[in-house]
């Protein structure tokens, strides 16, 4: 499978690019009988969405989701599901003078190469981070799909901007308020103190990274496979498809490599009858396999590329250094963006282990 | 494709536990007309044997590979290569009394109900980190593969035990004498003060995690797929079948996260002709391609989650809480054993990626 | 990858309902750098239009493709190539009445079954014939590939029909009059009573079948892969897609099963210094692997389940016998419909095999 | 997945050469808590096994079955389950005069070509049809598999061998008859002339081909995937791999593509509260689907390609024609050696779509 597909049971497959004439997903394997209204997957693509404040970038999108295959009166088929954005805000001609010089910190160049130049380079094209709107069309689906059948729960939300950390432990009731601000950050404090800072790196013409934490509740134990299925393998190899991941750990991850195993091990104990653990610096995961505690992880973000200060770079046609001024409208900081294509790469990770592990049927 | 095989044209399925007759790696895929020598394969497996030293366990494990297909008048044949390591010093004993009594950090739990107790549960069996050594048996052709078609070479090695961290960068001399030491640290001093540390933890019962540090040069432009086929992505699958490994990060991860665009940004420039980036802070991909410049990531490996101090545990039986002291001879640290295994899979993820770009041809 | 997928390297996923808002096709893994036309396409895809005569179904599909992904100034870019038909001719109401009413032949009965009545019914669904369009779509480009890189000709036409059978051998001068009539047989003499055949059949309220030969020439040696990925299955994997095949033979087939090894066997000689054989019983695959000579086969096509009869079934609501008439427009013999649609599984499944044997490269 | 490999939840990966150390299968995918025994292997290997009696080659193969990881205390693990058979009898001597002479109807000339002359072309190495061997080992664990979950049967015999045909159909009493006769043909008058018939051909130093018939009963509705997942396209896939089978077809097949469509169309009725159809041209599977009816079909298998006539070939060395003599012990007719293969294929093939559907839980 070339890709731009994952999944095994549950199969979503992206296609189209930035400046073309559409961005769309196909959800292969969905059970059939799942309620589906565009409202369920459109409310994750408005989280999604920039524009919505000077934090984010100032280009229009619509992003407004058509469903064109898989759903007949209101519920999956079982039938492949189709479901397309069509480009409208394209401004080509910004891209146009990048045509040759290499833009600092995205594909461009070793597209350029490996496509032999055939590829789509407007306002990146394939490799664009618009593209994870693709994601998260497939991802408000399997979120569904987990809810509603084993009850399962993900949320993901900004822990990190630049130097700014939260240093609050995440609870249920602060999971409540993640989309509360326009940072994603369900620390009110630390979400003001973020969003100052993507403010000044914006006056700068500077950007930002981050680091997005998520959490999934309720899982099942058992979910994973021996070795290379880990849930670990998979979950990071679907989190690694967002452009600007550069890092990904579960549980205590870089920290709990400094611990003594003494201190770093969950002590298993019993919780009104469930075999719980005294804590989760496993992250949820023993063996690559779920068990029953909360999946978490955390994910690093690089800051955008995209920056409106000048730059050093080399010209491909000519083979000469040169000087770059990326225009266009840019996300200072794209971490506050990210949050429902976590929940949605890690729901699609899940939902495709739920189904192989015989959790969730082929048929609701 | 169930969890045990990784790839998609050079294709590693993994098999045995760690109590059983044996474990094996067939490797399929590989090109036709590849030299291959025990040796090559042996030298890998020897280096990531355990009992060589005190930092390591005590068990004997002769891990002597044994190609029993694919493998014609010195040369691969095109066909499966398989390949068996016969066990022999299996104390199954030591493991009977664990067969209820859940052990913290391992996956006896997940797997006990994943399942429902028909797993091997002697030594971890299918989850036991011997099995990295399938991975190694694939790996040392794959990496052989790698450097006689494209010149690309892979190294790993410990750069943090505890919380001793190496601060050197590696350069090419160091790369030499990894091997000279029992930690694998390519820094003789730091090196030394790890292996103290490992052996103060090993008097306690106790246990060390730490960071592998691996770096691969020689990488052509063009590897890695859009989307869920970049090399992260890949990566960070294969690596994550590692037991212990909790957390990955390529270039400046983590820490890059926290800088300006500004400052994150790798900045091309031209170099005898040749297009390359003053920095690396990409770790050599963007958008999930290579660059050209060299792939470098760390890996956080949890401490060992086998300790000789007495724990707090859940008898699965009986669901009572209880004591559990966890006999046998146990790695105090196994990062020093990683290197290898790390090597491998970054070569199989490599080499399966340069089969799929036409980097290299399926018959040599 | 669930069922709507095939390929390895080329991936073709067909989407869509005969009574949807669409149906089409994705096809993966196409190397960048091949000029497209929609042409091309449309060519192939009016080839197998129905209602051009009176022997095939009097519906109107306008059937015109709509590329909205992967091509870029004309060229393929080596992202996923998104085609959409738009459907038009939708008469949903005459198969409101066959919700409950099982229609002996089709595919009704399993299907509700399978996904539990939450299948799209209406004129098949997703398992109408009306689905192999989006076979079409991606075959069109397959097929050029094949010819632009390699100088492949896949050829298919119609061989039987009912119970006239052309009696002649295809030869190079018949390939070019395929299209010439109606019933897409070379042999104008045949055709002409397989169509009167037809239009008895149709008088009648009845159907035909018949067979489908496919020739494809200039296969380079050494396509196919060992055991399990033989030409002969994937062809044949690929080939059962169409609804309403229920045969396929390679070479001499079904009557090559009646005659002496001594009579079968394809003797090799040299013909202009190139190793050929003097008959070609094998239909140019040996062992699974292509060996030069043309690749024959032979495909056995049922007649259409639709028929305008009364026939006895039964209610599933009810779960009683009843009787049922088949209304709306059908096909009374799909057969000469099909051969573009074999042409481009054909040549799907070549041309995967092509790019996994270095054959075309990833980039052109 | 190269060709080695077969099946998406259940896999098997088939290794080994005919003239190597061994030749093995890793079954991989099977639920958890399987009973095993070898003798179940066994046994089904023994139905494969030639020099049995003068029908088939006189070649001595122990092919004892070794089960090396995947079951413990008797059961299955649902970790891989590797089963090896040991070489022995090898006089690779005997084919050391066909390096370079192409044995007409074998894959030696496309083999050598695809691999550049790597390929271990003893005894046809990797082609080699004592390779179906590893897909008993496997099929003999999936047909149990079916067997104990879903009380599915799968039973294959000989129907025809040259010219001669069993003219009767198949019931009940006779399946329990096909191994009393080295033919396996169930009607024992036409097993007797089917014997003399290939006395008759290898006192010619010829041989024959035939055809085997598959019945599968017991089969839930709703197996098999829309499209190219259909019931069809994947057991012609799994089918194809046996060296020598040039044809398949489902239910009337070949003679149905005769018939109207008011003859072969199965009418539904009700017996005993079950909807069944009263014919069953479908050969159990519209649309792809198992329908509920027995699955049947028929295979075509070519005259054995190994004769010891002298016959003209091409010498790939000197290019030049010339004449050969195969020596060694053959296969006069392969075709009553078969069905224990077709079984295997037969069963894998639906044990996969049972785990797919739902139908068969991944831990029992």
């Amino acid at each position: 499978m070339p890709g731009n597909s994952i999944g095994q049971r549950l199969v979503l497959t992206s296609f189209g690019e930035s400046h073309g004439k559409a961005i769309g997903t196909i959800l292969d394997g969905c059970p059939a009988g799942l309620e589906i209204d565009d409202k369920d997957i459109q409310k994750m693509l408005d989280y999604r969405k920039p524009g919505t404040s000077l934090i984010t970038t100032q280009r229009k999108e619509g992003d407004k989701v058509e469903i064109i295959s898989g759903v007949f009166r209101g519920h999956t088929t079982g039938a492949p599901i189709t479901m397309v954005i069509w480009n409208s805000d394209q401004k080509s001609r910004d891209y146009e003078n990048l045509k040759t010089k290499l833009r600092p910190g995205h594909s461009d160049y070793p597209a350029m190469i490996k496509y032999n130049h055939f590829n789509d380079y407007r306002g990146g094209g394939r490799f664009s981070g618009r593209l994870t709107a693709t994601h998260v069309m497939g991802g408000a689906i399997a979120r569904k799909l987990l809810k509603v059948t084993l009850g399962i729960e993900t949320n993901s939300f900004t822990t990190q901007v630049g130097k700014i950390e939260m240093k609050k432990e995440i609870n249920k009731k602060m999971i409540k308020t993640i989309y509360q601000n326009d940072v994603r950050c369900p620390d009110d404090k630390t979400a003001e103190k973020m969003k100052i800072e993507i403010l000044k790196a914006r006056k700068k013409g500077d950007s930002l990274g981050g680091v997005i934490e998520s959490i999934t509740t309720n899982v099942p134990v058992g979910l994973g496979e021996p070795i290379f299925g880990s849930l670990e393998s998979d979950l990071s190899k679907a989190i690694f498809s967002i452009p600007s991941v550069k890092g990904i750990e579960f549980g205590s991850g870089f920290e709990g490599s400094k611990l003594f195993g003494s201190e770093n091990n969950d002590l298993y104990t019993i919780n009104k009858g469930k075999i719980i653990t005294k804590t989760n610096n496993s992250g949820g995961i023993l063996g690559g396999i779920s068990n029953g505690m909360p999946i978490t992880l955390r994910i690093a973000f690089k800051p955008a590329s995209s920056i409106s200060q000048k730059q050093s770079t080399v010209d491909i046609k000519t083979k000469k250094v040169t000087n770059l001024e990326v225009q266009g409208r840019h996300d200072p900081c794209v971490v506050p963006r990210a949050p429902p294509v976590v929940d949605s790469l890690v729901a699609l990770t899940l939902a495709d282990h739920a189904l192989m592990a015989g959790k969730i049927k082929p048929v609701l």
